[in-house]
């Protein structure tokens, strides 16, 4: 595939035309903004990956049902924090859907045309008061420059906003593609949200933008990893509304999916870096695998690891563990043409050590973006990516610590 | 099944009649035992556990092909510690060969009735002047009270030895089962081993010993987890010489894997006892699954979750995290109907918490055992346990420490 003409511009989720945003605070967090409204001028298609988590909070449920039922047409998303509306029962649904009715009246559009998110603590029932205070509170803070206040509104304890634009030539036209993102970290008890929200104002079809949202989630938030975990309220969702006058279609596949990715895999990576205790962003790539699904499979072995995870952070070059975890992960792997690179040292190879280098490799871990090669050695030709952090004392005591 | 009459006593893997054991200092760890011999007077049956790691060590390649030209018959296991012969190509395989040789010719056996297991550092070869020293200095120490110096040599950096026999009455007579084990610590860098050794004096046939191992360690040494890793060198191998008297056949196979169980299960325990930065024995208990396969399938996610772990190290009885692991574990999980038991609290249960008994689950997770109940919430009978340890921050600088 050849690269996407494209350059990075200022404004996240506000950066496509035809979109607004605002980040207000409602009292659901003690502090800081913990609502985020991100609204199209007119109709745009959606799309949406949900977690794969079988509790699955509230806000999914029916985001789910409303995608379906606009049959893949939205006007806003509503996102609280502070609070997760999962394993809430009958109630969390009533919440979840008023929150989406009480924004529809805002705005003028049907209920079934926004989606809703909630993320923070599990188990405890949306204040209802305090969420329409924030739906009519974010309604008059509308902006075209209220991306970064929407990026901010949507955290919980991450330690940084994240939010990527850019502007895309591709489909006869340019166009403008816009995402915020927050972490999968459980910085407090209970937190184990990632939501991810991407706008563009291309005119793109439901059905293809959904097929292309999947395709870029694989590669990009579904390649991260802080600590294996999959939480009940995992969405990102796209809306394109078309403002641009470029219209994607078919032929155009690629480059929306590219497009797509140009925002979603620095909030990704941004996800790792702000992981728990993280001091180092990892890159871990696997060659030589059998299928693109063994490469998969190990890459995802290798970045959940915490013995590989603890080695990186503590700068051991401990390539006997890579090897171990990449010969436990049940993909194809043979020992004798396998071989291990920490940044560009190779430590093990055709089956035999390299330690001499070792201290080579020591040197490399003290920076603070690694990458590790591992080949599993097979006929084949398969290949893929993750990110990962190291595993620190800090992430023990993060979570260790009481919740009351 | 029935209970089977038994009761415990001292000796370990010489508590059965007809074995003997040593454990000496050969040179390869700076100090303290390293090589340990347990032999049967004469041939007995014999079977393994082999890991599931694609890459194998030495040690596994060879023990695998002896016990099947030996067509499982075996008359001694050799093992050494501190250094793991694996990653080591083919020097590696005829150092393991020879291991098994040179331990024949001064038993008197056939290299192939020698099991030979190696524990220790990945990507060192074997020294084997060191090794003919090991096996010269256990032959001549072989005693029917050396289970406890075996139990010791077999050791890397495991806060204790672990051993375990008992005297059980079935098959119409009385026999023994013994046993060893070390840890799946990796509190030296690139440690790797679970290693597992049982003897008996009960007469069995190879196959029949062979499936009731496989089974007795689905229950014990597979239903454990200190960090989800799975070595190059993971093995259990028992030894049947029948100098009880005792004729085990195809009707008593219940009685023999509950025999092989008695030992087994707290050789599992101490291993997750003894496990890096463990300062709790946690059983996750799971039942209400759709299948067995479902119920130890969510057990391995609970067992292997960092939050989870962290959450019970620092005493927080937060069901959400049991919730949403359950969920993500990919069994089948009906949210409505699950519930979640810390100790004797209920905290969720029919959809709901019950945030105001947490004090009260927090009281209980001051004991150094605990017992974790999730109920899936299916119609299913499906159950499984496993034992895992809780994650300290002490786990982390184990295993972050530079090796060199």
């Amino acid at each position: 595939m050849t690269e996407l003409a494209s350059k990075a511009v200022d404004g996240g989720i506000t950066a496509p035309k035809g979109f607004r945003a605002a980040g207000v605070f409602c009292g659901i967090k003690a502090k800081g903004l913990d609502f985020a409204l991100i609204a199209s001028n007119g109709p745009a298609s959606a799309a949406g990956v949900f977690t794969t988590n079988r509790a699955q909070a509230a806000p999914i449920v029916v985001s789910r049902r409303n995608l379906s039922a606009a049959r893949g047409r939205a006007v806003a998303i509503a996102v609280n924090s502070g609070c997760a509306n999962a394993c809430t029962g009958g109630d969390g649904l009533q919440h979840a859907e008023a929150m989406a009715a009480q924004t529809a009246a805002t705005l003028g559009c049907t209920p079934e045309e926004v989606l809703v998110a909630s993320t923070g603590v599990i188990g405890v029932k949306l204040d209802m008061a305090k969420i329409a205070r924030g739906i009519s509170s974010a309604r008059a803070a509308l902006s075209p420059d209220g991306g970064s206040d929407a990026a901010r509104a949507i955290m919980t304890t991450d330690p940084f906003p994240k939010q990527a634009s850019a502007e895309v030539m591709a489909g006869g036209g340019t166009f403008r593609v816009g995402g915020i993102a927050k972490g999968s970290g459980m910085i407090e008890p209970n937190m184990a949200t990632m939501l991810g929200f991407v706008t563009t104002d291309a005119a793109v079809a439901p059905e293809l933008l959904q097929r292309a949202l999947k395709a870029a989630v694989d590669e990009t938030f579904n390649a991260i990893t802080v600590d294996g975990e999959c939480s009940t309220n995992d969405c990102v969702f796209v809306l394109a509304n078309g403002a641009s006058g470029v219209r994607l279609g078919e032929a155009d596949y690629d480059a929306l999916v590219k497009a797509l990715r140009i925002v979603c895999e620095p909030l990704a990576i941004g996800i790792v870096r702000g992981g728990e205790g993280a001091t180092k962003l990892v890159t871990v790539r696997v060659t030589g695998a059998a299928s693109n699904d063994d490469a998969r499979r190990a890459a995802r072995a290798i970045a959940n690891s915490p013995l590989v995870k603890t080695a990186i952070h503590g700068g051991d070059p401990n390539w006997g563990r890579l090897v171990a975890v990449a010969g436990r992960s049940g993909s194809e792997f043979v020992l004798d043409r396998a071989a291990v690179r920490i940044g560009p040292v190779e430590l093990f190879g055709a089956g035999a050590p390299h330690d001499e280098r070792a201290p080579d490799a020591a040197e490399y871990l003290k920076q603070s973006e690694i990458v590790v090669d591992v080949d599993l050695g097979t006929a084949g030709n398969g290949a893929a990516q993750m990110w990962t952090c190291d595993l620190s004392a800090e992430y023990v005591r993060i979570n260790a610590e009481y919740r009351t």
